[in-house]
């Protein structure tokens, strides 16, 4: 994985890739959604002073005290209409609720902001961005993140060297939106690797590269959880135990509306995925070497 | 997990936990088979002077320059009679052909040796050590090792933390042969976690935690591999596909014989995985979120 060096202290007049190009940086961001990622997204914007203000936007009181308390916002509100103060809104809730949020809060978002959003799957919330927002709404989605939730768990790091998808209607990339530069400027300066793709193939992907593992891994922790001897099966289990269940104590809410969301994708992934397997089982059943190695050979 | 400190350099007369009790130290160790276990644990064993010579059995000349290179043995040789003047016969090779192996160096192996292997199936291995050497064999298998092989990867402090699990008789792990307390000890002294199994019972549970996933992650990894737009799906991939994949990334010779010398207890640890990633689809399929989000939860 690419890991690009973030500057941790932009120095003013000192102006590296990274760095904000004079008068780039947003006034107000409000962010949408304080957990995980909105949480990291306000640290990381926060540390390397990529707005003069983060408001943090969520209806959890205890949240926004906390996301206080760990410098991931500059004050917090309940109330979805503080979002006309910003320049900049980044929706970070769940992803089921996104489009409908998208439609409440576009009465109060200023007229000349910016919009954009990280949630996992991206058809339906790309087009009420378009048809809410037009040429200022930019989706987007950052593949990263970790099997925790919530804002106590936010890291100003996380996006460091990790892929952000941003959705573009150019199948080339050759978006010439100015929206869809500033949010690919402003993904950059987090540090991670913007990756241009329509929302459909953007979907396609993740359903392959991130449901799928995830699905697979909540099946896995469920057939090891089944067994009459699972306490003595953990106890001696290793490294690949580990690496399969890692992401299966992600949240079941957060992921059961991520799953249902990219649906059809997913289903079609993990079609293949059963057909794959079926493969190293039959080799395995008929006990044929040269054909369980052949299949194990990626 | 459990990571024991594991002393670097014994020192004479400070006797601590993990150091070898007093006349405890072996002879000579001899290490059948200097892959990455192999090597790793002559790399363990000479590091924490727990014999005064290992010697290191493998047909590859260019294996026994490199194991000599990396300090992982004292002296190397090709011929299997060499096992003759050990005091502690590991064998580390490929588990297919261990059994046959036991038989040949049966009639080299001094007849007061400690016999023991690191095989990852147990029940025929237990089988040949027990008729061959009786109480002087202790089947072994540390819960350890990457997707990487060859004595090039092998790691001095590779067992440290990591479950070992010793084959016993009693189901209640109240071994009473003296070799099993050895051969206990032994491990403990490589920072390792003994944990006390029967064959069978052995066999089913690394089905489950070991064989299974890997046999997932082969199985995901062609998924990704056979799909069209792979590349596009890799570039845009984070942790969980990471996590999800690393195992596929093992040697296919070492994991069919493995996977087919488990064969009966994986392929019924993977009809049980199937069930419940059925369980998953239909609940996806139906779009029913409750069903969902309670096969998520774990």
């Amino acid at each position: 994985v690419d890991q690009p060096a973030a500057p941790d202290v932009p120095q003013p007049g000192a102006l590296r890739e990274h760095d904000a190009a004079p008068g780039d940086r947003f006034r107000c961001v409000a962010i949408v959604g304080v957990g995980l990622i909105g949480g990291s997204l306000g640290m990381a914007i926060r540390r390397r002073s990529l707005a003069d203000k983060v408001i943090g936007i969520d209806r959890g009181e205890d949240v926004l005290a906390l996301a206080n308390d760990l410098g991931a916002i500059d004050l917090g509100s309940d109330d979805l209409a503080t979002v006309k103060g910003a320049d900049c809104v980044i929706f970070a809730t769940p992803v089921g609720c996104l489009p409908a949020l998208l439609d409440s809060a576009a009465r109060h978002i200023a007229p000349d902001a910016l919009v954009t959003d990280v949630g996992s799957v991206k058809s339906r919330i790309a087009a009420a961005g378009d048809r809410l927002f037009g040429d200022r709404f930019v989706g987007g989605h950052p593949m990263a993140g970790s099997e925790a939730s919530g804002v106590g768990s936010a890291l100003p790091e996380l996006f460091v060297g990790a892929p952000w998808a941003l959705i573009t209607h150019r199948t080339d990339g050759a978006d010439t939106n100015p929206s869809f530069a500033r949010i690919a400027r402003l993904v950059r300066e987090l540090g991670a690797r913007p990756v241009f793709l329509t929302a459909e193939r953007h979907d396609r992907l993740v359903a392959l590269t991130s449901h799928l593992p995830h699905a697979l891994s909540f099946a896995f922790a469920a057939a090891v959880a089944g067994n009459a001897d699972c306490e003595a099966a953990v106890n001696v289990a290793g490294a690949s135990y580990r690496d399969l269940t890692r992401v299966s104590r992600s949240s079941p809410e957060l992921w059961a509306d991520i799953l249902l969301e990219n649906r059809s994708h997913l289903l079609s992934a993990v079609a293949h995925y059963e057909a794959s397997l079926a493969d190293i089982r039959s080799a395995l059943e008929s006990g044929d070497r040269a054909a369980l190695e052949a299949r194990l050979r990626v």
